[in-house]
């Protein structure tokens, strides 16, 4: 009843972040949030790995939290209204999570072993959203 | 290593709410339980889809909540023991969860293109209980 | 412009527990809760001191988790609106937490050295309620 | 060693809401935050009384979701740059925190008891800024 | 649109607990971490079945958390270092849920019907280490 | 019924940072503690300010978290039975606040117009200790 010896089960790491942005949604589907407003960005990226790497890891967890931070650099007390890799897109926290996630994946394109890699926001205590990338091993 | 291009990676948006409920757990099997008691149950659901919609989001947020609100409206403050859905049944975290995401289910039968959904009550601090309805597209 | 040597700071220690009861509100003024319903109540109990004990504690902490427990036993998987301590009042979370705070003060009568003790409730994911009980040295 | 029979003891009753906003902080004192940017603000307010009301709470927890509701009415997705009540201000944290707290015991000027009331804003998951007003009864 | 009749969805039921344990993970890949320190593990233990059983529920909560607190007990409050079943490992965070998961699927060897067990372990505010395992029914 | 004109409101800036350490508290008193162990403790620093200043903040939230890093640094992965600031004495919880709050209450000697300052650390999920420190402006 336990594990199969012949595959090594799945194993995730999830570091945190957060990023503080401004932002608008610009169409009547967006109600009040068309407005100029702005949001806190509360980040989980999740790292999954069959197997663990020689360390006991499924990668080292400064390394984790400092690709995040990389990629979340350039996001900081930004207007991604004025961010030309959010222009004419809907900066939502679905397309946010997404953009953060195949960075992060580009960062991650040699010599980790991952399986896949989640990354979700939460905007605000009540919403959060989120988004899994397979990765090719 | 990045995500293949042909098929869209799984997005979800997770929206909160919380239920005040009654009721009692008749069979040896509970305990204490079997008293009349109650439960503060906050309310997760996730909703999933596979790629974005035409605005860059998985639903809209403020449909999400307000489904989610219908749903739970008629539990709102109730003693479960007298609701006729929860008649003969054992109203269990897992029994309502999966109450709620069937509920939740039918109200999202056309055009929203989801593929799965996720409803997790915390019932108190130290537990919860969830259940994962795929949805055919 | 540190502390002054003369008197000794306040020290606080935290425990938590929680309580699943049901009960009723009857009364207008109570809106949908005057039905039969229930609450998790998430229990914060803060010990304060002035100055910590021989052993460089507010008090042992088992023993605080401990007198919270049976405190809280009685009430647990409870209809409040049947239990006589409770009767001819409302068992709002702030009735509920005066009782548990009073019951508590009782049991730490001898030789604990607290100044005040803080019961605080969370009735659900967005509200609760507290008070603040000074003991006599 | 209980409570002094004399004094009813202070009570607290806590309500959550959330706010998301944009704003500059226009000095070099505050580093990349003079950047717009934006905020989600989780508001935690609290009401603080001794003694109960006849009804056995410090206020009616709904007319306090509601006071607050109505104080950040608008503020909501603003872009405080532009809005006139900070205009010549920085809009930090703290000062928002107290101008919610200052609109707010406005609207408790007549007949709550209410002896203090607390406004706490956390601005992102480490920081959280709050003030505390006293209120003549 | 809703679950197809065929197959039940999944259930989880998640339990937490804790463990306080000192260990040095020496080898220069972890930095500070080499030295002898120690950490609080918030463990989250999820056990996933397709379908309910007769009374309603994954497994009995009690139970689950019975198990789960027999598998921690041995290493509450031990230096991992000294603790044999950790020698010549890395007690690494996620080493540690891959031992408590396979601990805790020997004792759920008969009888329980569960599909999978998920061992999360959150060993700073920031941080955090899962495995899943899959239990063979 | 609002605050005094005469007086300013008081303040609170609260920030956040974590230490692992290991740790064994040497007396029958603390039962399986006295084994060698460890602790992740999840620290809150609140400084304390009548009013503001000139920028509209307690102080400069940068230069908190920075002190407040300062202050743990040392600490950071230490056991600290082999500690010199903790020869002779038990490293409870209540004593490493009382540690950190008197190191950085010297850091703020001079200039910050604090008026106290609170050290909270959870040790686990259900308990946590904090003291206050008044400061002569």
């Amino acid at each position: 009843m336990t594990d199969t010896g012949t595959a090594a089960p799945i194993f995730s790491l999830q570091v945190d972040d957060h990023l503080m942005i401004a932002h608008s949604l610009q169409h009547d589907f967006f109600g009040p949030a068309q407005r100029l407003h702005g949001a806190t960005l509360t980040i989980h990226a999740s790292f999954e790995r069959q197997g663990l790497d020689e360390h006991g890891v499924v990668m080292d967890i400064g390394e984790a939290s400092q690709l995040l931070g990389q990629v979340l650099e350039p996001l900081r007390y930004q207007n991604l209204d004025e961010h030309p890799d959010f222009a004419e897109k809907f900066s939502t926290t679905e397309v946010i999570v997404h953009y953060v996630a195949l960075q992060l994946a580009e960062r991650l394109r040699e010599g980790h072993g991952l399986r896949a890699l989640t990354i979700e926001a939460e905007e605000n205590p009540t919403a959060r959203a989120s988004v899994r990338l397979e990765l090719s091993a």
